[in-house]
């Protein structure tokens, strides 16, 4: 892994601490898929009883597991084992990578004494190498057996690649009475770019919730949270993001929400929704090679896909995301990107904001902007680009992070 | 200018000689609008009954100066005079901006002795910086009684920013027993993506071509050529693409062109392709950092657009082009492209080919391939690669360039 040597600025010093969840699992090996040294295999075990909601990656060339989640979600959601490795993303492998696909799920399904959809797999890592599932299918059966609750860092750390430290978030909060977690680790931190879900991220919960009414809530917050970050604008083949809801806590006397409208599901929603939003920000600043985190913001727009789109524009943008890197507040590269993003934008009412620095009012230089000031604001290593294109309502946000030598460095030797 | 430390390898040991056109002339002058020691202004002058066509910007923020080239080319397509200085775009300037492209353009219908539409302008450099035309339109008068028809190379300098070598082109066709000439120039190395138009192109024909008709070829081609090719995904402000006919062959016997369907024009429209698609290559050949010149041919789509779109999603992801700049031939980023542009493919019959080369068939690596024969191939500066999505009959070609530490390089200092 070139990860080492290029850690980010934003690891957190200290890592979230998430409680066992009532009904999950967790095992991981080093099955030397392509890494030495390290964890690449990670088993959750579920309770029966589980249901899972996902939303998975939209590329034409998605890979083989991915196509096996969307036939088990498709199948009624039903969930009682996942199974990730690291190493090889398993995408591009024709008839080998299906094959490949079975004999992980049918070593899983035995693992686990379930049926084939209640399995759900994902691979990350090279694209293109045929993977041989033999190295680790025959390990499952152990692993299901001495998985344990307390063990979410190790298994966030068994699915990282270019990663350089695991992403992990916890909620906590209530259903009628009844007090529920929500626990979710995700990885990802280059060919990051949102199309439905972006990178693998895995989310866990005791709540008993129907899964048609999870389907909704993940479909519906991937939108706002996922789907709003950026690293490089490359939309991965593998892209996977599952909340699995064991039901426990009906033993502890959770009526089962089974209505998309129970009113006793708003503190549930808002702490996934903050838990996914926490989540998509720890990619963007795990961001390969990055040294600045950057939120834009955009105002003014038609409406809120107008202004993602816009958002995005700027996100993704090369010459932008440089600018960012070398410290320069080139909010010129802001009025490019609005500009190249295809939507309804009035160019003579166009503001920006770099943090509180207005720079530009009404379609030009704003009177008050002082280069110096700005120049200095672009020292910092949180970064606030806030546009209002003129034109609407619309409001969104979207996290990406700078576009470095690192990034270079680490894209051109990742194979070799 | 940050240029002459990263020189492009493909700029031409000996630069293309341009013959004079009649009825076209040209002046250069260091205006100190921001380069010193430089020429950063140019003027053409050209004969009466001279017209123009052109392609322009699709931003949503485009300049002042597009502006005027819009109005002038909507009024009917007659020019007398052409201004374009370097070191700022005039973009994003608000009223004073279009107070510079007043001024300039009164200053040159006077320098010319024309009407106001018979002007047109463009500027490049810094976005947002207002523009001081007071600076240069005092000089147009003096410029445009001095100007010489032999001058191309040093009007391409002229006009240049981060470009590391002037882009010049001619080519000589007959129109019926008429020989006319067609010249070209451009400039343009980052913020480079095409849409309609890309970076500033001018050409320059003695043919007699009625205005309507050369509309029609400037974006017929426009299209196949310039819209093919991208640098780093970023649509500039300021785009602009013109093409003026002198019309002076009619005197040397040629029956001027009226009708878009003339067998007369075969020629003509066949070098003015090729002219448009050489110099649209050159610009690639010195998008900012490269180490590769990188064709992407891609067939099998449904149709040229979704072929244009699938080359385009390849050419401008930043993880494929540092594997590239990386020597890597990391197909599974071909395969991540194709899936992201969200046209269709067929995983499952998709092909991949790095020179001549195949690497994958039918959606898995191929049984040929060898990875040590095709590191070899990138390790050359001109890398072709082919992809056949396996749907339809759709082809297209893309030109680019790799992603380098010296595009970052270029890019983070560029204001500094």
């Amino acid at each position: 892994m070139a990860s080492s040597a290029h850690k980010s600025p934003f690891a957190p010093a200290k890592l979230a601490r998430l409680p066992a969840i009532d009904g999950v699992t967790f095992a991981t090996a080093e099955a030397g898929i392509k890494y030495k040294n390290r964890t690449d295999l990670m088993v959750a075990v579920m309770a029966p009883g589980t249901v899972a909601a996902g939303v998975l990656t939209q590329s034409k060339t998605r890979s083989a597991p991915v196509d096996h989640c969307a036939a088990s979600l498709s199948a009624g959601g039903t969930a009682r084992i996942l199974v990730v490795n690291s190493g090889n993303s398993n995408a591009f492998t024709g008839a080998k990578g299906r094959q490949a696909v079975e004999t992980t799920v049918s070593a899983a399904a035995t693992a686990a004494d379930c049926r084939p959809a209640d399995v759900y797999v994902a691979s990350t890592g090279v694209i293109g190498e045929p993977m041989d599932a033999g190295k680790f299918a025959p390990l499952l059966t152990g692993m299901a057996k001495d998985a344990k609750p307390d063990m979410f860092e190790p298994a966030a750390r068994a699915i990282m690649t270019t990663d350089t430290y695991p992403k992990l978030v916890t909620r906590t909060v209530e259903i009628g009475a009844t007090k529920v977690t929500i626990n979710g680790f995700c990885k990802g931190a280059g060919m990051i770019a949102p199309d439905m879900a972006t990178m693998l991220c895995f989310m866990f919960t005791d709540a008993a919730i129907a899964q048609p009414v999870l389907q909704r809530l993940v479909s519906a917050h991937t939108k706002t949270t996922f789907n709003c970050m950026t690293v490089d604008g490359d939309t991965s083949t593998s892209d996977t993001c599952l909340l699995f809801a064991t039901g426990t806590a009906a033993k502890r006397g959770q009526a089962p929400v089974t209505d998309a409208a129970d009113p006793r599901l708003a503190g549930f929603e808002a702490a996934l929704h903050d838990m996914m939003r926490e989540l998509a920000i720890q990619i963007a600043k795990d961001g390969e090679g990055l040294s600045k985190f950057v939120t834009f913001e955009v105002a003014g727009a038609e409406d809120w896909a107008a202004a993602r789109r816009i958002a995005l524009a700027c996100a993704n943008s090369p010459i932008l995301k440089t600018a960012i890197a070398g410290e320069d507040p080139n909010w010129g590269r802001v009025v490019m990107a609005v500009g190249k993003s295809g939507e309804a934008a009035d160019r003579d009412r166009l503001s920006i904001w770099f943090g509180d620095h207005i720079v530009a009012r009404n379609g030009e230089r704003a009177a008050e902007y002082v280069e110096k000031t700005v120049a200095e604001y672009m020292k910092g290593r949180d970064i606030v680009i806030r546009v209002d294109v003129g034109v609407g309502a619309g409001k969104a946000t979207v996290w990406t992070c700078d576009l470095t030598h690192d990034y270079v460095s680490i894209n051109a030797d990742y194979r070799s």
